[in-house]
């Protein structure tokens, strides 16, 4: 049972349905249970703490790091701190992501601390995706922290997701861009039910020439409520573009804090945030087509997510 | 001199050059110097602190009243309570503003408690000039505190203007809007040298099908400061733009921290903005046609403020 658990944990938040190429480490319920490097990607677990660091050789072009975590048992509390290391000229794909399918009546938490050193004219993609499932008495909790140092002419794309079933989350995300450095982070995040999520993303644009994009989408179902925060500072010849839409529905709450701090005459910083209700002409136009309004909401928000 | 500073502090903050129709209060340094009711708008002095009532009766149209309040003295530390009635179904101007002339060396502070009833039907435009002038070794101080009380269909326009030569602002906006309210601020703000300006205007929405637009725009030049804060609360159906953008010049810094907060499915909140430098394009297309830098800058500031 547990093991087909996994198997379908992996999927949904990594994508995984077999075997995978290249370097792996999967932690289970708060142990590192199935590790392996690849010639160009080592992971070597921490020795002082709980965590490994993926170290990422430079040059190492068009390969993937899979670090995906799950949680299948009540009351696990899983605190670890992965670094990573990424060497220059490299060209690679980390993907992360965290499930936890509780069926009990404790707590299931996840606390994923992690800290990226991306070396000159690196450029990473990450993949994260949360996701939660099991007994409507259990609690299911994620806290990501994310801790970004960008040097010269790197590049780091971030795809952040919530799907569904987290009950609290406290998502804290800082970066630090050097000269030329190009960061885009694209944030997707579902809640409902009395779920709560709280973002707060802090980008220091250091560097004259460094780029910075943040796209945050969410949906708030139910009672939910969504906060987000991100701050974009400007201290040298740069750019921010941020822009936050959530859809709210039933009896959400959702609340947008964006601040733009522009601390250099060259900073260019953008800011566009909306909030809204969920479009009524495209709702109208999917229940002509035969579908019931729940179908057709879910369709719009489906959509606006992905 | 003493005259002729003020008749100049008049012209600047409210366009007075001469008599004026209709309701008047000039307060000057620190005290009432003049007053005068019209037949549908009464000023009355406080009795229990300083300040004045200006109570328009219900149904009164096209009427204007005047309260400048001007400082030509140093050391002056003026604190005063404005309470305005408006009376349902009326349509009126409010001009305000204050002017500061300080020849000496210590502070010259005007702190205005300004507290708006507007009642139901009712149309109300209102205009703030700040400015300050004098010597380099003084300090001018403006810190408005603005309460706005918004009654079924009323309408209210308020454009907040601080023109040049304040030391130091702290702009305090709080508004509640009924049903059917709308509510317009204009703000246009320009600092220069030191100078530091907070602005903190927080709207909450609390009546069906109530609307809000805030337009924010601002220079910062030298070395000066500024920070924003505007806060739109949907807690009903309505409707919410909210834009702020800066020109930072120099070695200035801005920063702008909106918040938007849907506590309704209905509520519909839209935000924008956006800080950069002078627009170089139109720099140089003015500088072509013979302007100097400085020249050219002054025109495209003093564009974007008006």
């Amino acid at each position: 049972m547990s093991e087909l658990m996994i198997k379908n944990l992996l999927k949904t938040i990594a994508d995984i349905t077999g075997e995978v190429d290249g370097a792996f480490n999967l932690r289970s319920n708060g142990c590192g249970v199935e590790r392996r490097s690849s010639e160009n990607i080592i992971i070597t677990p921490k020795e002082d703490k709980p965590g490994i660091d993926i170290t990422v050789k430079p040059n190492t072009k068009n390969e993937t790091v899979y670090i995906p975590v799950v949680i299948t048992e009540d009351n696990v509390n899983d605190l670890v701190y992965n670094d990573f290391y990424i060497g220059e000229n490299s060209d690679v794909t980390i993907v992360a992501g965290c499930g936890i399918h509780n069926d009990g009546c404790g707590t299931s938490e996840h606390d994923g601390i992690h800290t990226f050193y991306i070396g000159k004219n690196a450029k990473v993609k990450y993949g994260e995706k949360h996701y939660g499932e099991g007994s409507s008495e259990s609690t299911r909790i994620l806290n990501p922290t994310t801790i970004v140092h960008m040097e010269e002419d790197s590049y780091y794309e971030m795809d952040m997701t919530q799907i569904k079933g987290v009950n609290s989350t406290k998502r804290e995300t800082e970066a630090f861009l050097g000269k030329g450095a190009k960061l885009i982070i694209n944030e997707k995040l579902m809640t409902h039910d009395e779920q709560i999520a709280h973002s707060n993303v802090k980008c220091n644009l250091n560097g004259e020439d460094s780029i910075l994009q943040i796209i945050s989408r969410s949906v708030a179902k139910d009672k939910s409520v969504q906060v987000f925060h991100p701050i974009a500072i400007g201290n040298d010849n740069c750019k921010a573009h941020v822009q936050c839409d959530s859809i709210i529905m039933d009896k959400a709450k959702v609340s947008s804090i964006p601040e733009i701090q522009a601390n250099h005459t060259d900073a260019q910083i953008v800011h566009e945030a909306a909030i809204g209700r969920i479009n009524n002409e495209q709702l109208l136009k999917l229940e002509t087509f035969g579908l019931s309004e729940e179908e057709a909401e879910e369709v719009i928000v489906n959509a606006f997510l992905s």
